[in-house]
Protein backbone atom coordinates (compact mmCIF):
# COMPACT_ATOMS: atom_id res chain seq x y z
CA UNK A 1 0.00 0.00 0.00
CA UNK A 2 3.06 2.16 -0.15
CA UNK A 3 3.08 2.74 -3.63
CA UNK A 4 4.52 5.77 -5.20
CA UNK A 5 2.88 7.98 -3.31
CA UNK A 6 3.74 11.68 -2.03
CA UNK A 7 4.11 15.06 -1.40
CA UNK A 8 6.22 16.04 -4.15
CA UNK A 9 5.86 16.78 -7.92
CA UNK A 10 7.65 13.58 -9.45
CA UNK A 11 4.86 11.06 -7.16
CA UNK A 12 1.86 13.02 -8.61
CA UNK A 13 1.26 11.32 -11.79
CA UNK A 14 -0.80 14.17 -13.47
CA UNK A 15 0.17 16.54 -15.86
CA UNK A 16 -1.95 19.31 -15.21
CA UNK A 17 -0.72 19.73 -11.31
CA UNK A 18 -1.01 23.06 -10.27
CA UNK A 19 -0.51 22.82 -6.68
CA UNK A 20 1.04 19.35 -6.05
CA UNK A 21 1.58 18.69 -2.05
CA UNK A 22 -2.58 17.86 -2.64
CA UNK A 23 -3.28 18.23 -6.13
CA UNK A 24 -6.25 20.07 -6.78
CA UNK A 25 -5.93 20.30 -9.97
CA UNK A 26 -6.68 22.86 -12.69
CA UNK A 27 -7.61 25.95 -10.95
CA UNK A 28 -5.98 28.65 -9.93
CA UNK A 29 -5.58 29.15 -6.08
CA UNK A 30 -7.85 32.32 -5.51
CA UNK A 31 -10.50 30.29 -7.46
CA UNK A 32 -10.41 27.24 -5.61
CA UNK A 33 -9.90 29.09 -1.98
CA UNK A 34 -13.44 31.27 -3.16
CA UNK A 35 -15.13 27.43 -3.64
CA UNK A 36 -13.87 26.26 -0.22
CA UNK A 37 -16.03 29.48 1.22
CA UNK A 38 -19.12 29.79 0.22
CA UNK A 39 -19.60 33.04 1.90
CA UNK A 40 -17.35 34.43 -0.55
CA UNK A 41 -19.21 33.22 -3.06
CA UNK A 42 -22.37 34.99 -2.64
CA UNK A 43 -20.66 38.43 -3.18
CA UNK A 44 -20.73 37.47 -6.38
CA UNK A 45 -24.02 37.25 -7.72
CA UNK A 46 -25.98 39.41 -9.74
CA UNK A 47 -24.61 39.88 -12.69
CA UNK A 48 -21.55 40.63 -11.95
CA UNK A 49 -18.42 38.44 -12.63
CA UNK A 50 -19.15 35.42 -10.66
CA UNK A 51 -17.37 32.29 -9.84
CA UNK A 52 -19.83 29.58 -12.19
CA UNK A 53 -21.03 26.94 -9.70
CA UNK A 54 -20.95 24.23 -9.47
CA UNK A 55 -17.55 22.64 -10.20
CA UNK A 56 -16.65 19.29 -11.12
CA UNK A 57 -14.27 17.02 -9.15
CA UNK A 58 -12.74 13.87 -9.96
CA UNK A 59 -11.39 11.23 -7.37
CA UNK A 60 -8.40 8.92 -9.07
CA UNK A 61 -7.43 5.72 -7.78
CA UNK A 62 -4.07 4.88 -9.20
CA UNK A 63 -0.52 3.85 -7.77
CA UNK A 64 0.49 6.93 -7.95
CA UNK A 65 -0.83 10.37 -6.37
CA UNK A 66 -0.37 12.46 -3.30
CA UNK A 67 -2.57 11.01 -0.97
CA UNK A 68 -1.44 7.47 0.27
CA UNK A 69 -4.15 5.08 1.08
CA UNK A 70 -3.80 3.70 4.72
CA UNK A 71 -6.65 1.56 4.80
CA UNK A 72 -9.70 0.62 2.53
CA UNK A 73 -13.11 -1.19 3.39
CA UNK A 74 -16.68 -1.52 2.01
CA UNK A 75 -18.69 -0.86 5.29
CA UNK A 76 -21.70 -1.67 3.60
CA UNK A 77 -21.46 -3.31 -0.35
CA UNK A 78 -19.62 -3.90 -2.93
CA UNK A 79 -16.28 -1.85 -2.36
CA UNK A 80 -13.73 -0.22 -4.81
CA UNK A 81 -10.74 -1.89 -6.24
CA UNK A 82 -7.57 -1.53 -3.72
CA UNK A 83 -5.16 1.40 -5.17
CA UNK A 84 -1.98 2.40 -3.52
CA UNK A 85 -3.04 6.20 -3.85
CA UNK A 86 -5.50 8.85 -4.55
CA UNK A 87 -5.01 12.03 -6.67
CA UNK A 88 -8.30 14.95 -6.41
CA UNK A 89 -8.76 16.73 -9.77
CA UNK A 90 -10.84 19.74 -9.90
CA UNK A 91 -12.07 21.98 -12.61
CA UNK A 92 -13.99 25.09 -12.62
CA UNK A 93 -15.62 23.89 -15.99
CA UNK A 94 -18.45 21.10 -17.08
CA UNK A 95 -18.17 17.53 -15.80
CA UNK A 96 -16.59 16.03 -19.51
CA UNK A 97 -13.46 18.59 -18.83
CA UNK A 98 -12.35 15.83 -16.66
CA UNK A 99 -10.89 12.47 -17.38
CA UNK A 100 -8.91 13.67 -19.85
CA UNK A 101 -5.14 13.66 -18.36
CA UNK A 102 -4.12 10.29 -16.95
CA UNK A 103 -5.40 7.45 -18.07
CA UNK A 104 -3.53 4.77 -15.94
CA UNK A 105 -6.10 4.35 -13.14
CA UNK A 106 -7.66 1.82 -11.52
CA UNK A 107 -10.81 3.75 -11.35
CA UNK A 108 -12.69 7.33 -11.32
CA UNK A 109 -15.13 8.58 -9.10
CA UNK A 110 -16.64 11.88 -9.91
CA UNK A 111 -18.83 14.50 -8.43
CA UNK A 112 -19.88 18.32 -8.48
CA UNK A 113 -20.05 20.57 -5.88
CA UNK A 114 -23.33 22.19 -5.72
CA UNK A 115 -25.88 23.50 -3.30
CA UNK A 116 -27.06 22.61 0.33
CA UNK A 117 -30.09 20.45 -0.30
CA UNK A 118 -31.49 20.30 2.97
CA UNK A 119 -30.17 23.01 5.51
CA UNK A 120 -32.24 25.72 6.30
CA UNK A 121 -30.80 29.26 6.43
CA UNK A 122 -30.29 28.93 10.31
CA UNK A 123 -28.12 25.52 10.19
CA UNK A 124 -25.91 27.81 6.80
CA UNK A 125 -25.41 30.39 9.33
CA UNK A 126 -24.51 28.08 12.10
CA UNK A 127 -21.87 26.19 9.38
CA UNK A 128 -20.68 28.91 8.13
CA UNK A 129 -19.75 30.37 10.96
CA UNK A 130 -18.10 27.13 12.18
CA UNK A 131 -16.75 25.74 8.72
CA UNK A 132 -12.75 24.88 8.37
CA UNK A 133 -11.38 25.30 5.57
CA UNK A 134 -10.17 22.40 3.57
CA UNK A 135 -5.78 21.94 2.55
CA UNK A 136 -4.68 22.79 6.28
CA UNK A 137 -1.01 22.90 6.21
CA UNK A 138 -1.73 20.06 9.34
CA UNK A 139 -4.69 18.31 7.81
CA UNK A 140 -2.38 14.89 6.64
CA UNK A 141 -5.28 12.77 7.32
CA UNK A 142 -8.26 12.61 4.55
CA UNK A 143 -11.05 10.15 4.01
CA UNK A 144 -12.59 9.76 1.20
CA UNK A 145 -15.99 8.09 1.87
CA UNK A 146 -18.45 7.24 -1.52
CA UNK A 147 -21.97 6.59 -0.74
CA UNK A 148 -25.10 5.22 -2.55
CA UNK A 149 -28.44 5.36 -0.65
CA UNK A 150 -31.56 3.27 -1.66
CA UNK A 151 -34.33 4.20 -4.39
CA UNK A 152 -36.56 3.66 -1.49
CA UNK A 153 -34.30 7.35 -0.44
CA UNK A 154 -35.04 9.26 -3.65
CA UNK A 155 -38.61 7.75 -3.67
CA UNK A 156 -39.14 9.93 -0.49
CA UNK A 157 -40.49 13.22 -0.95
CA UNK A 158 -38.82 16.22 0.26
CA UNK A 159 -40.33 16.62 3.08
CA UNK A 160 -39.65 13.13 4.15
CA UNK A 161 -36.19 13.47 3.56
CA UNK A 162 -35.14 16.35 4.99
CA UNK A 163 -37.31 14.98 8.61
CA UNK A 164 -34.89 11.41 8.65
CA UNK A 165 -31.85 13.58 7.43
CA UNK A 166 -32.58 16.83 10.02
CA UNK A 167 -35.38 16.11 12.34
CA UNK A 168 -34.19 12.36 12.98
CA UNK A 169 -30.85 11.48 12.29
CA UNK A 170 -29.16 15.63 12.70
CA UNK A 171 -27.02 15.11 10.20
CA UNK A 172 -25.59 18.91 10.22
CA UNK A 173 -25.85 18.71 14.05
CA UNK A 174 -23.32 16.09 14.21
CA UNK A 175 -21.10 17.57 11.71
CA UNK A 176 -21.25 20.77 13.56
CA UNK A 177 -20.01 18.87 17.24
CA UNK A 178 -16.42 18.19 14.90
CA UNK A 179 -15.35 21.36 13.48
CA UNK A 180 -13.23 23.22 12.92
CA UNK A 181 -11.50 19.91 13.66
CA UNK A 182 -13.18 18.26 10.64
CA UNK A 183 -13.46 19.65 7.59
CA UNK A 184 -15.21 18.46 5.11
CA UNK A 185 -17.05 18.76 1.44
CA UNK A 186 -19.89 17.11 0.05
CA UNK A 187 -19.97 16.11 -3.36
CA UNK A 188 -23.32 15.26 -5.91
CA UNK A 189 -22.98 12.30 -8.11
CA UNK A 190 -26.19 10.99 -8.68
CA UNK A 191 -27.47 12.98 -11.53
CA UNK A 192 -23.91 12.58 -13.21
CA UNK A 193 -25.17 8.43 -13.26
CA UNK A 194 -21.88 7.85 -11.35
CA UNK A 195 -22.09 4.72 -9.15
CA UNK A 196 -22.28 6.40 -6.03
CA UNK A 197 -24.16 9.16 -4.98
CA UNK A 198 -22.02 11.41 -2.90
CA UNK A 199 -18.17 11.68 -2.39
CA UNK A 200 -17.58 12.22 0.78
CA UNK A 201 -14.30 14.15 1.46
CA UNK A 202 -12.94 15.06 4.80
CA UNK A 203 -9.27 16.23 6.06
CA UNK A 204 -8.25 16.54 9.63
CA UNK A 205 -4.94 16.37 11.63
CA UNK A 206 -3.59 12.96 13.15
CA UNK A 207 -4.32 14.11 16.01
CA UNK A 208 -7.93 14.50 15.43
CA UNK A 209 -8.29 10.63 14.16
CA UNK A 210 -10.43 9.49 17.42
CA UNK A 211 -12.82 12.66 16.49
CA UNK A 212 -13.09 11.46 13.12
CA UNK A 213 -13.90 7.64 14.28
CA UNK A 214 -16.70 9.04 16.61
CA UNK A 215 -18.37 11.15 14.08
CA UNK A 216 -18.52 8.03 11.97
CA UNK A 217 -19.87 6.16 14.33
CA UNK A 218 -22.87 8.87 15.26
CA UNK A 219 -23.40 9.13 11.47
CA UNK A 220 -23.80 5.69 11.02
CA UNK A 221 -26.09 4.78 14.44
CA UNK A 222 -28.58 7.16 12.72
CA UNK A 223 -31.74 6.50 10.89
CA UNK A 224 -30.76 8.10 7.95
CA UNK A 225 -27.84 5.37 7.13
CA UNK A 226 -30.37 2.74 6.87
CA UNK A 227 -31.09 4.22 3.65
CA UNK A 228 -27.26 3.48 2.70
CA UNK A 229 -27.18 0.89 0.37
CA UNK A 230 -23.39 1.14 -0.49
CA UNK A 231 -20.59 2.53 1.82
CA UNK A 232 -16.35 2.48 1.07
CA UNK A 233 -14.15 3.75 3.24
CA UNK A 234 -10.90 5.14 1.92
CA UNK A 235 -8.11 6.58 4.66
CA UNK A 236 -5.55 8.74 3.29
CA UNK A 237 -2.40 10.43 4.41
CA UNK A 238 0.16 12.53 2.93
CA UNK A 239 3.21 14.30 3.92
CA UNK A 240 3.27 17.38 5.95
CA UNK A 241 3.50 20.73 3.80
CA UNK A 242 7.09 21.10 2.25
CA UNK B 1 -37.42 27.02 -40.48
CA UNK B 2 -39.28 23.77 -41.99
CA UNK B 3 -35.96 21.74 -42.44
CA UNK B 4 -35.82 17.87 -42.60
CA UNK B 5 -37.89 17.62 -39.80
CA UNK B 6 -40.51 14.55 -39.75
CA UNK B 7 -41.95 11.85 -37.98
CA UNK B 8 -40.65 9.24 -40.27
CA UNK B 9 -37.31 7.15 -39.95
CA UNK B 10 -35.43 9.01 -42.83
CA UNK B 11 -36.43 12.54 -41.03
CA UNK B 12 -34.88 11.52 -37.71
CA UNK B 13 -31.01 11.02 -38.69
CA UNK B 14 -30.12 9.55 -35.26
CA UNK B 15 -28.75 6.11 -35.72
CA UNK B 16 -29.92 4.45 -32.51
CA UNK B 17 -33.67 5.32 -32.97
CA UNK B 18 -36.16 2.48 -31.39
CA UNK B 19 -39.03 4.72 -31.58
CA UNK B 20 -38.62 7.09 -34.97
CA UNK B 21 -41.72 9.20 -34.36
CA UNK B 22 -40.59 10.70 -30.77
CA UNK B 23 -36.88 9.78 -30.93
CA UNK B 24 -36.53 8.57 -27.63
CA UNK B 25 -33.49 6.75 -28.38
CA UNK B 26 -31.82 3.96 -26.62
CA UNK B 27 -34.03 2.66 -24.04
CA UNK B 28 -36.18 -0.21 -24.81
CA UNK B 29 -40.13 0.46 -24.60
CA UNK B 30 -41.51 -1.04 -21.27
CA UNK B 31 -37.99 0.90 -19.53
CA UNK B 32 -39.04 4.18 -20.96
CA UNK B 33 -42.34 3.94 -20.35
CA UNK B 34 -41.26 3.12 -16.54
CA UNK B 35 -39.16 6.13 -16.81
CA UNK B 36 -42.59 8.23 -16.76
CA UNK B 37 -43.93 6.33 -13.91
CA UNK B 38 -42.22 7.35 -10.94
CA UNK B 39 -44.92 4.77 -8.94
CA UNK B 40 -44.01 2.00 -11.00
CA UNK B 41 -39.97 2.29 -10.18
CA UNK B 42 -41.06 2.66 -6.55
CA UNK B 43 -41.66 -1.21 -6.36
CA UNK B 44 -38.08 -1.81 -7.93
CA UNK B 45 -36.15 -0.78 -4.67
CA UNK B 46 -34.02 -2.55 -1.95
CA UNK B 47 -31.79 -5.15 -4.08
CA UNK B 48 -34.45 -7.14 -6.65
CA UNK B 49 -33.63 -5.82 -10.14
CA UNK B 50 -34.25 -2.38 -10.11
CA UNK B 51 -34.26 0.84 -12.78
CA UNK B 52 -31.10 2.66 -12.19
CA UNK B 53 -32.54 6.26 -11.89
CA UNK B 54 -31.56 8.65 -12.72
CA UNK B 55 -31.63 8.88 -16.48
CA UNK B 56 -29.78 10.75 -18.64
CA UNK B 57 -31.25 13.21 -21.94
CA UNK B 58 -29.91 14.92 -24.48
CA UNK B 59 -32.04 17.77 -26.56
CA UNK B 60 -29.92 18.37 -29.97
CA UNK B 61 -30.72 21.46 -32.17
CA UNK B 62 -30.15 20.68 -35.98
CA UNK B 63 -31.59 20.38 -39.28
CA UNK B 64 -32.58 17.04 -39.15
CA UNK B 65 -35.03 15.87 -36.24
CA UNK B 66 -38.66 14.51 -35.45
CA UNK B 67 -39.70 17.76 -33.69
CA UNK B 68 -40.20 20.50 -36.19
CA UNK B 69 -39.49 23.98 -34.65
CA UNK B 70 -42.22 26.83 -34.93
CA UNK B 71 -40.89 29.35 -32.43
CA UNK B 72 -37.69 30.06 -31.16
CA UNK B 73 -37.05 32.80 -28.98
CA UNK B 74 -34.57 34.30 -25.85
CA UNK B 75 -37.32 35.27 -23.03
CA UNK B 76 -34.86 36.39 -20.54
CA UNK B 77 -31.05 36.64 -21.34
CA UNK B 78 -28.83 35.09 -24.05
CA UNK B 79 -30.83 32.36 -26.60
CA UNK B 80 -29.67 29.38 -28.73
CA UNK B 81 -28.43 29.16 -31.96
CA UNK B 82 -31.54 28.86 -34.16
CA UNK B 83 -32.38 25.25 -35.45
CA UNK B 84 -34.93 23.33 -37.75
CA UNK B 85 -35.91 20.52 -35.36
CA UNK B 86 -34.86 18.67 -32.33
CA UNK B 87 -34.45 15.33 -31.22
CA UNK B 88 -34.76 13.95 -27.95
CA UNK B 89 -31.93 11.08 -26.91
CA UNK B 90 -32.58 9.13 -23.40
CA UNK B 91 -30.27 6.83 -22.00
CA UNK B 92 -30.64 4.81 -18.81
CA UNK B 93 -27.18 5.16 -18.16
CA UNK B 94 -24.14 7.36 -17.87
CA UNK B 95 -24.33 11.05 -19.13
CA UNK B 96 -21.29 10.34 -21.15
CA UNK B 97 -22.48 7.64 -23.14
CA UNK B 98 -24.52 10.45 -24.67
CA UNK B 99 -23.11 12.79 -27.57
CA UNK B 100 -21.87 9.55 -29.16
CA UNK B 101 -24.38 9.26 -31.92
CA UNK B 102 -24.69 12.26 -34.66
CA UNK B 103 -21.80 15.25 -34.73
CA UNK B 104 -23.62 17.66 -36.68
CA UNK B 105 -26.02 19.09 -34.28
CA UNK B 106 -25.80 22.70 -33.91
CA UNK B 107 -26.47 22.47 -29.80
CA UNK B 108 -26.63 19.67 -27.67
CA UNK B 109 -28.24 20.21 -24.23
CA UNK B 110 -27.56 17.61 -21.26
CA UNK B 111 -29.82 16.71 -18.55
CA UNK B 112 -30.81 14.13 -15.58
CA UNK B 113 -34.39 12.69 -14.76
CA UNK B 114 -33.53 13.32 -11.42
CA UNK B 115 -35.61 13.14 -7.49
CA UNK B 116 -38.24 15.79 -6.71
CA UNK B 117 -36.25 18.57 -4.72
CA UNK B 118 -39.13 20.08 -3.01
CA UNK B 119 -42.14 18.27 -3.64
CA UNK B 120 -43.97 17.11 -0.19
CA UNK B 121 -45.77 13.90 0.01
CA UNK B 122 -49.26 15.16 0.16
CA UNK B 123 -47.61 17.37 -2.77
CA UNK B 124 -46.33 14.20 -4.83
CA UNK B 125 -49.40 12.16 -3.96
CA UNK B 126 -51.47 14.73 -5.51
CA UNK B 127 -49.25 15.27 -8.83
CA UNK B 128 -48.64 11.34 -9.00
CA UNK B 129 -52.72 10.71 -9.14
CA UNK B 130 -53.27 13.91 -12.18
CA UNK B 131 -50.03 13.78 -14.10
CA UNK B 132 -49.90 12.74 -17.68
CA UNK B 133 -47.79 10.68 -19.41
CA UNK B 134 -45.84 12.15 -22.15
CA UNK B 135 -45.68 10.21 -25.73
CA UNK B 136 -49.46 10.42 -25.73
CA UNK B 137 -50.60 10.15 -29.71
CA UNK B 138 -52.51 13.42 -29.78
CA UNK B 139 -49.63 15.35 -27.84
CA UNK B 140 -48.01 16.93 -31.45
CA UNK B 141 -47.27 19.99 -29.75
CA UNK B 142 -44.20 20.19 -27.15
CA UNK B 143 -42.08 23.40 -25.97
CA UNK B 144 -38.41 22.94 -24.59
CA UNK B 145 -37.75 25.99 -21.73
CA UNK B 146 -34.37 25.62 -20.67
CA UNK B 147 -33.57 27.71 -17.84
CA UNK B 148 -30.81 29.02 -15.50
CA UNK B 149 -31.16 30.87 -12.27
CA UNK B 150 -29.18 32.93 -10.52
CA UNK B 151 -26.56 32.97 -8.17
CA UNK B 152 -28.34 34.39 -5.37
CA UNK B 153 -31.27 31.48 -6.06
CA UNK B 154 -28.15 28.94 -5.59
CA UNK B 155 -26.94 30.95 -2.47
CA UNK B 156 -30.40 30.67 -0.98
CA UNK B 157 -31.19 27.64 1.58
CA UNK B 158 -33.37 25.40 1.12
CA UNK B 159 -36.08 26.08 3.37
CA UNK B 160 -35.56 29.67 1.83
CA UNK B 161 -35.97 28.32 -1.82
CA UNK B 162 -38.59 25.86 -0.86
CA UNK B 163 -40.75 28.87 0.78
CA UNK B 164 -40.46 30.69 -2.77
CA UNK B 165 -40.74 27.88 -5.21
CA UNK B 166 -44.28 27.06 -3.37
CA UNK B 167 -45.67 28.79 -0.54
CA UNK B 168 -45.08 32.18 -2.37
CA UNK B 169 -45.16 31.18 -5.84
CA UNK B 170 -47.06 28.02 -6.01
CA UNK B 171 -45.25 26.56 -8.66
CA UNK B 172 -46.46 23.16 -7.79
CA UNK B 173 -49.91 24.33 -7.28
CA UNK B 174 -49.78 26.08 -11.60
CA UNK B 175 -48.54 23.36 -12.76
CA UNK B 176 -51.11 21.09 -11.22
CA UNK B 177 -54.32 23.07 -12.66
CA UNK B 178 -52.77 22.73 -15.94
CA UNK B 179 -52.77 18.58 -15.64
CA UNK B 180 -53.88 16.28 -17.48
CA UNK B 181 -53.96 18.78 -20.98
CA UNK B 182 -50.12 19.50 -20.08
CA UNK B 183 -47.82 16.56 -19.44
CA UNK B 184 -44.37 18.03 -18.30
CA UNK B 185 -40.80 16.54 -16.87
CA UNK B 186 -38.04 18.60 -15.44
CA UNK B 187 -34.45 17.83 -16.41
CA UNK B 188 -31.68 18.88 -14.14
CA UNK B 189 -28.29 19.98 -15.78
CA UNK B 190 -27.01 22.35 -13.02
CA UNK B 191 -24.51 19.20 -11.45
CA UNK B 192 -23.37 18.23 -14.89
CA UNK B 193 -21.75 21.80 -15.39
CA UNK B 194 -24.26 22.73 -18.24
CA UNK B 195 -25.20 26.24 -19.64
CA UNK B 196 -28.68 25.96 -18.04
CA UNK B 197 -29.80 24.52 -14.59
CA UNK B 198 -32.75 23.04 -16.34
CA UNK B 199 -34.00 21.76 -19.32
CA UNK B 200 -37.97 21.72 -18.90
CA UNK B 201 -39.46 19.87 -21.21
CA UNK B 202 -43.71 20.30 -22.04
CA UNK B 203 -45.90 17.66 -24.24
CA UNK B 204 -49.85 19.03 -25.25
CA UNK B 205 -52.16 18.46 -28.25
CA UNK B 206 -52.42 21.73 -30.16
CA UNK B 207 -55.98 22.76 -29.16
CA UNK B 208 -54.54 23.20 -25.52
CA UNK B 209 -52.07 26.13 -26.52
CA UNK B 210 -53.89 28.35 -25.15
CA UNK B 211 -53.75 26.72 -21.96
CA UNK B 212 -49.86 26.20 -22.55
CA UNK B 213 -49.61 29.89 -22.71
CA UNK B 214 -51.63 30.47 -19.62
CA UNK B 215 -49.55 27.85 -17.65
CA UNK B 216 -46.46 30.05 -18.80
CA UNK B 217 -48.01 33.35 -17.96
CA UNK B 218 -48.81 31.92 -14.49
CA UNK B 219 -45.23 31.29 -13.99
CA UNK B 220 -43.41 34.15 -15.15
CA UNK B 221 -45.61 36.43 -12.74
CA UNK B 222 -44.07 34.17 -9.80
CA UNK B 223 -41.16 35.77 -7.34
CA UNK B 224 -39.82 32.47 -8.49
CA UNK B 225 -38.90 33.93 -11.86
CA UNK B 226 -37.47 37.08 -10.73
CA UNK B 227 -34.62 34.54 -10.13
CA UNK B 228 -34.43 33.16 -13.50
CA UNK B 229 -31.45 35.11 -15.28
CA UNK B 230 -31.62 33.31 -18.84
CA UNK B 231 -34.79 31.19 -20.43
CA UNK B 232 -34.92 30.34 -23.79
CA UNK B 233 -38.46 29.44 -25.13
CA UNK B 234 -38.64 26.99 -27.93
CA UNK B 235 -42.12 25.59 -29.40
CA UNK B 236 -42.10 22.26 -31.35
CA UNK B 237 -44.86 20.35 -33.65
CA UNK B 238 -44.77 16.76 -34.69
CA UNK B 239 -46.47 14.95 -37.35
CA UNK B 240 -49.75 12.86 -35.81
CA UNK B 241 -49.04 9.06 -34.74
CA UNK B 242 -48.29 6.84 -37.38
Amino acid sequence: MTGLCGAGDAACGNAFVRRPRICWVGLADDRRRALDQPEARAKHHNGEESISMPSAIEFTGSERGPWRVTHMEATTGTGLPEVACISVHLRNDNIESLSSASTDVTWRLRGAISNLRYATREEVAILRSLQASLDRPAATSAALIPIKKSQAWWDLAQDERRAIFEEDSQHTMIGLRYLPAIARRLHHSRDLGEPFDFLTWFEFAPEHEADFEALLKDLRSTREWTFVEREVDIRLSRSELD
